[in-house]
């Protein structure tokens, strides 16, 4: 089994997503030591949830099979360039290698934000679209501090 | 309830996780015409999910709660300022406005990639630590072509 054959999974996904009303047309496959781990397809809108992206549900299944938060080994594919919410998720997961089709310029065409969410999460906080507040810091560093403190934390 | 308020119990949410080996130290809360519709701790090592961050739990939780994808009106109270995944989350979900306590430097100097992974993002797909490798262009852009052509398609 070569890149050709899981990223045309991955297409396979975002296509029949594409002709239903589950979601947008992403679909995205994880596999690790050649075989499919994890797969999903965009469930934005049928699940009620902003974060059901392919690459996330992808990587939230392979997860759950393994009974790991870390895929380091594994490859994903995706019918599209990650938006940067999934990028991020592809490195918190610590995933080897991603093989894509379309880019955020494709996406874009298609009427979605990645592009425009790329320049904002590029951007100083005081900069961008969204109105952000620093409070409290002080207060909120203790969080960080009882962590370093925990012999029973798990870094991640 | 100020923003003091309501920031403060998303630090309790970091706080209470920091010294259990349920996750990070984080928390946050989501807030809509003045109650709290969804909160999350980082629930990483304890539920195998990468993807498992405070804000993303929160906004999981809100929008699960409210029956929709879209959190326009609604802040975010977050005890650190997201990572890359957590801010486009936020963006997707259309969420108005956001209020922190850490930064990514108060993240970083606790052991977290948060600062690394804007840099990584904000880098040409090319220039990143992660290799990627593009292929299946024209067959990747049909599945835009038919979702734009799908009269039941829900936009987000």
């Amino acid at each position: 089994m070569d890149d050709e054959t899981f990223l045309s999974r991955a297409i396979a996904l975002s296509m029949e997503n594409a002709s239903s009303a589950r979601g947008g047309p992403f679909g995205a496959v994880v596999v690790k030591d050649g075989r499919v781990v994890g797969e999903g397809a965009n469930r934005v809108t049928d699940s009620h949830d902003p974060t059901a992206h392919a690459e996330v549900v992808a990587i939230r299944a392979a997860c759950a099979a393994l009974g790991t938060f870390d895929l380091e080994g594994a490859v994903i594919y995706t019918s599209c360039e990650p938006c940067p919410m999934c990028l991020a998720a592809i490195l918190w997961a610590r995933i080897d290698r991603m093989v894509y089709a379309c880019s955020r310029e494709d996406a874009a065409a298609a009427g979605f934000d990645d592009a425009w969410f790329y320049e904002q999460v590029a951007k100083p906080i005081d900069a961008r679209a969204l109105p952000a507040r620093r409070l409290l810091e002080e207060d909120g560093r203790r969080a960080f501090q009882a962590w370093l403190e925990n012999p029973d934390r798990v870094p991640y």
